[in-house]
């Protein structure tokens, strides 16, 4: 489709949130070796677990590599869609696109540049070329005109909007020296302006320690509604992050959104520390330039990284006595939705969360427009 | 999408003539080196100009591989979607899927198996497993419910219907030892009859000589309409088609379709013997087990392997005298839509011709089936 010259400012359209309602939600089979243990099988059945969850609530599409076709679609309920598309891994919050809408509701994609966070400074594999196109690649099969940016590098999941304007990053994260070294702190923001239409950015110095994307947003906090945020959140004055938890509150809770609204924020406790066992770490294949896995390595457990659909919240548990406060924090926040737990650990292991894992498309009030 | 495990007659559906008005045309974009010539650069240029064609009446898919997906995407109008799928080679007419419709329009899939025309006796090239696939994920990608058939060959460029209840095919190909050697003619009448839902066969004896396909009928003939056919043909008694087209004549006007109309015939004179050169010859990579293309082999280059657009007939020409009387017999027998000649040399040393690269997807009266 169309690749727009111009920028999503240029047109007045503006960063959706991802609570607004989607038409789709789109996902990638897990299978490489050297991320998922054990070849990845048991990834993919959580994967599976989440696509259906979803799928109760939005039709749901799952991209597959060549080799995993048949596998994935023998999996999967018939009713959800199975596409072929070349990847890397199995991140599409990430590398797929984001979306902004104008005031008619039509929705445009965005595509920055992946470079499997940090490129050959510190990224976590190469290459990471096919990840890079997908974006690209489900605006075409959607039907979605999209804005392409040549250089920059930015994931989903290391920024959050409100749809009003707000994003929330982290400083550890998009200054990275892994991803655009040579923009000023400055030059990023005018470049989040131009392509997201946002005009207040609020920027947290880092993420959670033990966070392998350079501390991405989205295991710190969710938008519930613009104005409304849930923040992952301790109060054992032991644990490594109590002191940065209450950095982000200090950062939130004293500045206002681009509506000029102060953040009504609600904290959500992770659950007590995870850690690879060394069964988990021998079942990952070795490989040239991957992540190493290690036994006893903390893993980025939260309940923030979840997936808002229109009737459901579908977030990941841990088989941890936090799970049960999670679920009930949660269903106090979103009253009218079904709040659904879903076992994470092996996503977890493999880096992310169920928020990392899916993508959805919003709804889209033209569904093709014009030839321009 | 759902599997069907019933059959089109059991669910009163019926193949859907091509002729029918269609959502969108899908294509594959040729790359391997063993067939097309010069790495396939002259062929992909030819396939882009029938894609442009056919976009000015229709929405048009572009099939293509991962490696060559950038290229397929940079040369063609950014409208035409390009979406990537694995393939062996470029014929999505013979092995994508088939259409039945019911009688209140709900277009459904068939998806017969796919051996490179004659399998290990004397297919045209190993491995076909990624062509084999590409019915089902063209399917999951419209969103069209199909059947499977487990076992039966049969390729699309091997059959032509009226959508009336009326089939044309060759024994030359069905009964070929290569496709289906257990299975007794009657047996063939059999599948056809469940799965395309047909009563009425006409078995012509054989295609044209120099068809490495074992004689597919759209080399033959095309449906103009219900009981109006377009005919290969030569007045030249030297030719080596010339008794052949007699018998196909015969056949044909001594027969009545399955609504018992006796059939109105038109002859179209293909063009003079057409050769491969040695320049077309020597640049064509060499390969185990693929079929070779020698210096004065005859093309199998007729007129009636055309598409059928709403608005338009895509025909291939051959830089032929004969080119022009075929745009004139053409227009005569479509007055209502525009005559497009595309020059197919190209496609023709592929093996093909421009129906075989094309399949339309029939309008489908309701989008969505409710889930059964």
């Amino acid at each position: 489709m169309k690749l727009k010259e111009s920028t999503p400012k240029k047109d007045r359209f503006r960063l959706i949130a991802e609570f607004s309602e989607n038409q789709a939600c789109y996902m990638i089979w897990p299978e490489r070796s050297d991320n998922w243990r054990g070849g990845g099988k048991l990834a993919q059945g959580v994967y599976a677990k989440v696509a259906e969850a979803i799928h109760r609530f939005e039709p749901v599409v799952m991209l597959v590599s060549k080799n995993q076709y048949k596998n994935a679609r023998k999996k999967l309920s018939p009713t959800i869609k199975v596409i072929e598309m070349s990847n890397n891994d199995a991140w599409i919050r990430d590398f797929g696109p984001l979306f902004v809408q104008n005031e008619q509701g039509v929705i445009r994609g965005v595509d920055f540049r992946f470079n499997a966070w940090g490129g050959l400074l510190d990224g976590l594999y190469f290459p990471w070329d096919q990840d890079d196109l997908i974006a690209e690649k489900v605006c075409e099969i959607e039907g979605i005109d999209y804005y392409k940016i040549a250089k920059f590098i930015l994931e989903g999941c290391s920024i959050h909007t409100d749809g009003e304007g707000t994003l929330i990053t982290t400083e550890e994260c998009l200054l990275s020296e892994g991803r655009n070294p040579d923009y000023s702190q400055k030059e990023i923001e005018a470049v989040l302006t131009e392509y997201c239409n946002v005009e207040k950015i609020i920027w947290l110095k880092q993420g959670i320690y033990f966070d392998e994307t350079n501390g991405h947003v989205d295991n710190i906090l969710n938008f519930v509604r613009p104005g409304v945020i849930v923040l992952t959140w301790t109060d054992d004055p032991e644990d490594l992050l109590y002191k940065i938890c209450r950095e982000w509150e200090q950062v939130l809770s004293t500045t206002t959104d681009a509506q000029g609204r102060t953040l009504e924020i609600h904290k959500l406790a992770y659950p007590d520390s995870v850690f690879i066992t060394k069964e988990e770490s021998e079942a990952i294949d070795m490989a040239h330039g991957t992540y190493p896995r290690l036994v006893g390595d903390r893993l980025s457990a939260t309940y923030v990284n979840y997936y808002t659909a229109k009737g459901a919240i579908i977030f990941p548990t841990f088989d941890n006595p936090n799970d049960k406060k999670a679920k009930e924090k949660l269903q106090a926040l979103y009253p009218e939705k079904e709040i659904i737990g879903i076992e994470a650990r092996e996503i977890v292991l493999g880096g992310g969360n169920i928020h990392c894992i899916t993508q959805g498309i919003p709804k889209n009030k033209k569904v093709r427009e014009q030839a321009t």
